[in-house]
């Protein structure tokens, strides 16, 4: 039984598209950083100039979503109207800005005299990207692609069918003005082609599923290829005993209010049992203000806290105003339930005392370990990559917030004059492993 | 239809020992740099005063599985002797002399005042070994795992089971001694438990398969764990018309002959047809010295060679003295034939042309491409790791050659005090994003 037994075979059709976007990589993965940089320029301008068309275009799609009873969260993601454009199209300005990822040399040494070994960031090749309504997503992802040297594939939702064609139509009018070939981009329109993409092994190096927790789910489980994303983001913060009860309150409020749908907005608030009485006095009142429900343990619910938590709170990212709330002994309590729930996102202690927020930091393997501060910080833009592709809660790199960095890999050169490795074994030459500057 | 179906849940049993090893690999993650040096020394004296018993273990493997009927080769993998023990036993002294890969502070950035984000190289955490035969390699990787201070779940091949307790005994003998718990590792035995072991995910970060292609590729069908390793190592060696005849036909003989076994020897030489005649004249017969079976396209069979290659050929990995050979018309006919069919483990040219062979590295991308060198030289020892964990052919790093810095991750540490982001996304507040030092 074969992971992959349950997705259909690609087609002829999509196996020849998606190696032209293959071939056009490897010439775009050839560019210089200045060509990249005019490339999205020349997007970004030809996405200017298709600006009725794109809008008229996103109209359709909505009036039909719409008559098809389209829920309304969905409807207002899939707009796309002249302000959501511009600042698009500014995006794609910004992405041309940001630094080159590719072509870094990461080592450089000398493994026997004229046997030079480098190590040089390349782009990945293509990506597999497949998105739930957002429009605007297309434009982002394409151009963040571009810029890495990546080739695309993209899969838009049916209900966005008419705005991503003339999109992509857009984008690749642009690119034939660069020197980028179109070819790098390429979009799939039925889901069936979709599927298909999961079986791209050897063509597309990474998917990207921007979309719901269940889409990146379904994927994950149904590729080989890696899927850079997160099912789950299960986030906590635990008060300590040794809280400055000022800031865990104004933390809490910030971890689960600032804006509750995102997956680094906290589900689970720990408190050591010292502290607890005294700060559930004080953040009760300011969670019913902002209109959370807490979801208490049975001690919590002694000290004020209506509704009762189930088991299957510890384990459930409301994305809504709801927050589980448990009372624990120490420290190493607070630990395990964080290990044995959490989604190795981001967690966070409140804490005045630095060697237990250190054992927090050291103990707890997610991809943020925060001290004193908000989970919400958890963000590619926050932490000034310029960009967010995604965040990975992936143990291996890229993990977290990821930003352009994370669509390039590496690839390994070495160049020398008929060198051969029985010399070597033989112990006739031996290696000088000298690092070069 | 999920991936997982057809793999068995793990027992209760297993899913208690492999959190022990993760509780005890969280504590070894917090041990300095020479908390793990002494670890390994202490393993290795155990090993030094195990040695008895373990090649004793070893001689009643070796004459159970002769009963059984192993084959030669899997027997001579199986023996440890005196002297692959003592080899065995350096290694890990050499491995705990290597460069510590935890802790390496890979970004440091204000993000606002009083707010500072670091990236740190951390453990993976728990790392699942899964081994045939060879039972110093038991030793290397266990070594390799906690000196990058992760834990690991060993599972050897069944004919080498007695070998593998008394080892795994003397290793975790020599841990009580030193400040790790020896409970970072633990020796799985049935086949069962290997099973169980691919889906404990969320508890083992990364598997490593030691063995051949098709254990790989069985484990890769079945574990959403990231796997580190390749299925295939079909390497190719372009022979350019711009290439001098004596660089060529040395580095094709090392490329082919110097360990025909390994994943990085050549299974396919291309070769550009107007050097061919002349190249083919001095290589046969060169070939054949070193009993290499070579197998030609229907160009080259005129040139005399005497087999004929099947379409099945340009695919197999020979892992053997015997060579498909194919004559192209031009550099982009061998780039379309390494794409077609490289594993995008190795591939290299040799040509006096540089922009010929700039080309062609810039336009492979394969893990390692190499100019005017053998293809042997793909290994992690040969580049300066100083250990090799694996070849990893995936496309996201770590690829190729894998060392030590393959083990590790990296976790975001945010230390603030008391910094909420709504003062941020209001406005009141900006980024510095102001890098430290």
């Amino acid at each position: 039984m074969n992971i992959l037994d349950s997705v259909p075979e690609p087609s002829e059709d999509l196996v020849k598209r998606a190696s032209q976007v293959k071939r056009a990589a490897i010439e775009l993965s050839q560019t210089t950083d200045i060509q990249r940089k005019n490339a999205l320029n020349l997007m970004a301008d030809a996405l200017e100039a298709s600006r009725e068309s794109i809008i008229k275009a996103n109209l359709e799609d909505l009036s039909r979503s719409e008559a098809a009873g389209l829920a309304a969260p969905l409807l207002s993601r899939l707009l796309l109207d002249d302000n959501k454009l511009t600042k698009a199209i500014e995006g794609v300005r910004q992405v041309a800005h940001l630094g080159d990822p590719i072509g870094k040399r990461q080592l450089h040494r000398e493994l026997y005299k004229g046997l030079i070994l480098e190590r040089i960031t390349v782009p990945l090749g293509v990506l597999g990207v497949i998105f739930e309504s957002r429009p605007d997503a297309v434009i982002q992802i394409a151009s963040l692609a571009i810029r890495s040297g990546n080739g695309s594939i993209l899969k838009g939702g049916s209900e966005a069918s008419f705005t991503n064609k003339t999109i992509v139509d857009a984008l690749m009018l642009g690119l034939q003005k660069s020197d980028v070939y179109p070819e790098c981009i390429c979009l799939l329109t039925t889901r069936t082609e979709s599927l298909g993409l999961l079986k791209l092994d050897g063509i597309v190096d990474l998917i990207i599923p921007r979309g719901s927790n269940e889409l990146v789910r379904f994927i994950q489980d149904r590729t080989h290829i890696p899927v850079l994303g997160h099912a789950d983001g299960i986030c906590h913060l635990y008060v300590d005993n040794h809280a400055n009860i000022t800031k865990a309150l104004e933390i809490s409020i910030d971890s689960k209010c600032q804006y509750p749908a995102a997956c680094n907005a906290i589900e689970t608030l720990l408190i050591h049992k010292d502290i607890a009485l005294e700060f559930l006095e004080k953040a009760i009142p300011r969670f019913n203000e902002c209109g959370v429900r807490l979801l208490g343990d049975n001690i919590s619910t002694q000290y004020g806290i209506e509704n009762e938590a189930s088991a299957a709170d510890w384990s459930t990212e409301y994305l809504d105003l709801v927050l589980a709330i448990k009372i624990v002994s120490n420290l190493e309590e607070a630990l395990e339930h964080i290990r044995k729930y959490g989604s190795r996102h981001t967690d966070a202690i409140v804490t005045e005392d630095i060697s237990i927020a250190e054992k927090f930091m050291s103990s707890v393997d997610s991809s943020g370990v925060y001290h004193n501060c908000s989970t919400r910080f958890a963000d590619g833009f926050r932490y000034g990559f310029g960009a967010e592709v995604g965040i990975s809660t992936q143990t291996l790199p890229p993990r977290g917030p990821v930003g352009l960095d994370g669509l390039v890999t590496y690839r390994y050169f070495l160049r020398g004059d008929g060198h051969i490795a029985s010399d070597f074994a033989s112990g006739q030459k031996s290696f000088s492993h000298k690092d070069l500057n």
